[in-house]
């Protein structure tokens, strides 16, 4: 019935200790168990691959939010995807592909109501690869296809802007603000980033917020400077994925009636200290303007007919997709995470766990 | 034609220089000039009482908001009510009442062009007092009213907050949201407000923001407190006129899909720093809720469908008002305006400027 007997061995990573700032080490606790065969109506997952995501560090942390936090001692959550490798549940066989909740571990043994909880299903790698599975036709894929769509609502001719450009989500934004008909400004980090999204992604421009001041300039805000040139009628649409002073920046530079998707403030996730928040939120009165925030799951019941519509742009070129695909296993996750808070990754961060 | 002739004096407050925090003597000055009859197509106006706002604090500011900043040297901007003495103007006829933008002075020769830029409107006193015109059925009434149908769409059931509660747009806002079939919580500075809050405009509770820690308590925040009591299932509609730390504060007790009008932020208006943002604005995606400005002249042409209504609801007693009203004429004007910043005012904060 499957590959697995019980000298298998699930390597986990799990939350030793809540963060102050920055995860370390000692915040994590990397254990063993054997591997467990499924009960009546569960499935067990070979995991092949964790998406690694900026909400990590949220669910990281004490107290309410949007789902509950991870527990001390649980293994940490993660969507992921991966390879049945028993089953007794009559929707999943031996050899699917799957993707939902893996968690950070090599494998997952789900009961029957774990599996639906999970979100647990089953994907096709014709539409797209395992990472692409983790990416655009994933949950950054969804979030930022939703976000844009439903709160954002682009109009042709509009101006966006997205922040965390060549992140996961900020991909997804921006190339299918590109085919709704918007001109698409992006901003990253870095000339490398901004290089890519502008000539592999299409963006009309993406400003560099890393960028140094020219010399002799003793004031110096290279989103101001960047918003003044690319968008010098203002902004319609932001989707904000960083905070901070990026989106107080852009609020100086949005049009009447804008629309500003909250989805994440990746600049604020370690503070220590209070959040930053937005001081120029006037410009909301000012432009008659929107700032609404928007959580993925609430879209489930329209997950697939997005994944459609999105895998039809994979197909016909209009949306390419960009992994940093880290090798390394379970060990390797704490560090790579920390790569998103540093801004270290080029496109969506990929974990891999096992060899497909 | 007139009960003017060239020996009449037109008093006049003018601003004299932009002010650093809260407006001083320096910051204005008394002109006089003689009244003059209108051209051809013109209208002399003798202004009976005009209206103090928040929003004449930003007017004061140099730089663009949602509109052009009053002109050193120019009479203040100001919204009041008035009779028409002299008119060369088809639509007009002297001893008509009318509304409009009569700025800080005795008397408002209008041009043809400026008669109806300055939004000149014949206003009728069976359907409310002078005061009533600058309150309810004014410019704050048509705020309370387009800010909460428009942007806060209350449904019957929900739960409304709003700050300012004893003050004109806070007022008009509690008891329409009444109407409309909500549950309103006030909140207001001091026992007084409170208390006439309640018991006259029936809302079904207000927080006193002063209030006072008791004994032996270090962290108070009132406002908290007051939410957690109150409002124990959160908020869905919050209608914020002052800001800072109270939005904040409201921000932690929003309920999924909340909406959030911002309509003023008082308490930052004489600010020399930077304006306060909002640190708990994660709380918009948390509860995917929104947070929405309104700038009432967008609804210029449904003022009178709103006035209809509101004056109906005066009428049957649904909707009271009360109005702080200061005798004084335009000398009393730098004074009266501080009281607003104060919290001094009870009710709408109007400025007699000539008996009727």
């Amino acid at each position: 019935m499957s590959a697995i007997d019980n000298r298998t061995v699930n390597h986990q990573v799990r939350l030793a200790s809540r963060p102050i700032g920055v995860p370390t080490a000692g915040n994590w606790q990397f254990t063993e168990e054997p591997v467990a065969e499924p009960a009546a109506g569960g499935v067990l997952v070979k995991v092949l691959a964790i998406s690694l995501d900026p909400a990590m560090r949220g669910w990281m942390n004490e107290g309410k939010s949007y789902i509950p936090p991870v527990a001390i001692g649980a293994v940490m959550r993660a969507g992921g995807v991966g390879i049945v490798v028993a089953s007794k549940h009559p929707a999943f066989a031996v050899g699917d592909h799957v993707a939902g909740g893996t968690d950070v571990q090599e494998y997952v043994c789900l009961t029957a109501d774990q599996t639906s909880r999970s979100g647990l299903t089953k994907i096709d790698l014709r539409l797209g690869t395992l990472s692409q599975w983790l990416n655009v036709l994933g949950m950054p894929g969804m979030t930022g296809y939703f976000g844009l769509m439903d709160v954002g609502q682009p109009k042709p001719g509009e101006t966006l802007v997205v922040s965390g450009a060549a992140g996961a989500v900020g991909q997804t934004v921006g190339q299918l603000a590109k085919i709704k008909g918007c001109r698409v400004v992006g901003i990253a980090g870095g000339p490398a980033k901004c290089e890519w999204v502008v000539k592999e992604l299409g963006f009309d421009a993406c400003i560099d917020y890393k960028q140094p001041a020219p010399a002799g300039v003793m004031k110096w805000d290279a989103v101001r400077e960047g918003l003044k040139q690319h968008c010098p009628d203002g902004v319609d649409i932001y989707f904000d994925n960083v905070g901070g002073d990026i989106l107080d920046t852009v609020l100086t530079r949005i049009r009447r009636k804008a629309r500003i998707v909250i989805c994440g403030a990746i600049s604020q996730y370690n503070a220590t200290g209070a959040v930053q928040g937005p001081k120029n939120y006037l410009s909301l009165l000012v432009n008659r303007a929107r700032m609404e925030g928007i959580v993925v799951f609430d879209y489930a019941a329209r997950y697939p007919q997005a994944i459609a519509e999105m895998a039809g742009y994979l197909k016909d070129g209009r949306m390419k997709s960009r992994e940093d695909v880290v090798a390394g296993g379970v060990r390797a996750y704490p560090d790579t995470l920390n790569r998103l808070f540093s801004g270290e990754n080029f496109g969506k961060l990929v974990l891999q766990i096992a060899h497909p």
